[in-house]
């Protein structure tokens, strides 16, 4: 039978998996109206990558590693789907602050946003719900809503540390609702929860027999005076996977090597989700051998005090940006816990001539160059987020800028000026930096 | 709304594409019923990995070339999720025997495995086909089935050197049939069709409207006398999307390193697939920078007699094998036009002891200590394949102890013996290997 016959146009359509899979930092981002001013150096507070500038580079124990394992004839063979064995037990052994792990229970992946695809599409089926953090990272969204599983979310109060609004959590769960994806610490917020509060989240969970999606890629990056805690360490019952990776702390983003924990004390995912996760492995053959190899030593060798150098610099530079920014008319940073970022809230109605502040963010960047990242990326309006691991001096640079942007354009008076920003003109080949 | 309430006991389902996502190879082969005979040294013939034994390596260059680029920190950041500039620009001029490529046709990916499903999951849509070949390599099925894209094979022709049986393949060709997977050169057959029967398949594809997704990782390993010609250089019409990787002729499987060719003379993927393909690409985040910037150096450096040189152990090492199976008894092989494997079939009435060819292959492995692919892996019975670029005393070793096996199991009248095979030890310890 013939399908379409020689005289019909061709006509391919794309999948609605594709058409409907979406990257929404990206969208807006790349869709800004806007060119940064070519009189000021642009400064791009919006990548959330610690390596962007060069200012932090991962330890040489580790480049020495890979360097060891590209010699090695075994990183060049094919592996084992979930992960070569040495490799599991070496990421089982690092994470026992998440509690009871055994090699069995890791399976490597490509990055922490493999991680979660593996989590999500091994839990939720079509029509099916995950609820998400808002404001949170938005790759969830990416993973789940071209597969036809819905996204829900709960919301974050930010005058609580930008803790969970526990009944907000709870009302969202409904009979279709495969999993709770609980970011800690947080991108964008920076906040980092007591062991309290994430008990009080796991009870949630479990009086209502949702398993947890824990992305911990920020683990352990707590300023002085906080505490990290796992959330798996705390779950008597709830089952957890746990999503992390070498991307932040190693500071290698580019190099793709995550993992996912599995904690199940009861065997709740014996039945079927073990395997299911097995089966979902062979569909990329796993993530690259050259770093696999590598991970025993990577993950033995590399002395605290480098770990405690990036915090202690990361906290220094969230203390410089609330510091300067708090003054900044307008603008109310909230001071972070932990992870990378800071959120700052822009207080509109001091700011009149811009509807909103994606358009806020545009003008600072025509004007001075310096790039946020506005709210709506993480279905947050009147926020933006700033990348804490620049260099200091920038760092410095660019709040001095924000401010200077703020005091031009903020009106004391809390009435509208009625001046409607005129449409910037559009530059296709701007490269997108965020 | 509570869920599902305290009382309720824990449920957890596995999704429906983590269920149905299965690994034909790896379900038959892991569950052998037979351990191999510890009085001979274990032999797979199994692995289709070139680098399993070491005696093919990757050259000097790619190894420097990637040790460069770990000191690189453009390395180590996030990239762009469709892959580097630089990188894309090498695969495009390294792929230039596929017609004009530019860097915004291609798309890198982890792996070859990575790259069809991208190009299977752009084009295919729930409840939609996929037609593939039978005997093939069954990552499509894998890839596919878990989505609701159902898999129709089309027959190639075991006598005619394994070419398309045309009329089947056109005969499958329905309203809901997505695209056509060719495999060239292939696995598992060894077949490399000439220009002129690529055309036929195109002529097909044209006159129904399918677009093509060409497997063609194993580009360039051809025998001397025959020639490789890429699907997508003869193509009018038909858009074709190619992929490919470093994974076979670069002998770097666990690397992972892979990309996709996109092939659109007249445009048709322009209204929707290569913007699918892009959202898409915001999934994973790209394959690991790490060998992505060494891609160039990669890609041009290696000298032209290093992939001869293979190439032509391949071919001694498949002529070696044709002659000394064919004087086995009851086998017929089929001698190849390039890859790296080759086709035997088991003339099944003269072992009937064995109740199939997969009874067959256990009773080698357990008397000999030599594991073969049982045909049903590739959807094809009756058959093995062997992988040719094992050591050559190996290899010959391995074909006298087939022989030995042969000669002991086949019976010359044809008639049943009435033997069953009894049913062998299972041991869970055993490596699994293929
Ligand atoms: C909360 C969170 N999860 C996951 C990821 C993705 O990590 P990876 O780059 O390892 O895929 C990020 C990256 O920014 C993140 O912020
Ligand atoms: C025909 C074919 N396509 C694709 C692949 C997968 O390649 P990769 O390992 O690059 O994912 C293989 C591996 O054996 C293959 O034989």
């Amino acid at each position: 039978m013939a399908r379409r016959g020689p005289e019909t146009p061709w006509e391919v359509r794309a999948s609605t998996l594709a058409r409907n899979t979406n990257n929404l930092i990206r969208n807006i981002i790349e869709n800004l109206k806007v060119k940064p001013n070519p009189e000021k150096k642009l400064i791009p507070l919006s990548l959330g990558d610690p390596t962007a500038f060069g200012n932090l580079a991962p330890p040489d124990e580790l480049l020495q590693a890979v360097r060891d394992s590209i010699d090695a004839n075994e990183s060049r063979t094919y592996g084992v789907t979930n992960g070569q064995l040495e490799a599991r037990q070496a990421v089982a052994d690092y994470s026992i602050h998440q509690g009871r792990v055994t090699a069995d229970d890791v399976i490597l992946s490509s990055g922490c946003a493999h991680a979660l695809e593996l989590a999500i599409t091994v839990l939720a089926d079509v029509g099916q719900n995950i609820l998400v953090p808002r404001p949170g990272y938005m790759i969830y969204m990416t993973l789940a809503e071209g597969l036809g599983i819905e996204i829900k979310y709960y919301d974050l109060l930010p005058n609580q540390k930008w803790q969970v609004d526990l009944e907000s959590l709870e009302k969202q769960i409904d009979t279709k609702t495969a999993a709770i994806v609980v970011i800690n610490p947080s991108n964008p917020c920076g906040s980092v929860y007591s062991k309290q509060h994430l008990l009080q989240i796991l009870d949630i969970a479990s009086r209502n027999r949702v398993p947890i999606i824990a992305d911990e890629i920020y683990e352990y990056f707590v300023f002085s005076g906080h505490e990290y805690t796992a959330m798996s360490a705390l779950s008597k019952d709830v089952p957890i996977l746990t999503c992390s990776g070498l991307t932040k702390r190693f500071l290698v983003p580019g190099w793709r090597m995550g993992w996912l924990i599995i904690h199940d004390r009861n065997n709740i995912f014996e039945k079927e989700v073990r395997k299911g996760l097995r089966n979902l492995c062979g569909r990329l053959l796993g993530p690259t051998k050259l770093i696999q190899h590598a991970l025993p030593t990577i993950l033995k060798s590399i002395p605290q005090h480098f770990f405690d150098g990036v915090n202690s610099y990361i906290e220094s530079q969230a203390t410089l940006a609330y510091k300067a920014l708090e003054r900044a008319s307008g603008l109310r940073p909230i001071m972070p816990q932990g992870s990378m970022y800071m959120m700052i809230e822009i207080k509109m109605s001091m700011f009149p001539e811009f509807k909103d502040e994606l358009q806020f963010i545009e003008h600072m960047y025509s004007e001075e160059s310096v790039l946020c990242i506005p709210g709506q990326c993480f279905l947050y309006p009147n926020f933006m987020r700033i990348v804490l691991t620049v260099p200091e001096d920038i760092l410095r640079e660019a709040c001095e800028r924000i401010n200077v942007f703020c005091k031009k354009h903020a009106v004391f008076k809390e009435k509208a000026m009625g001046i409607v920003a005129t449409s910037l003109s559009v530059d296709k080949e701007w490269k997108v930096i965020y």
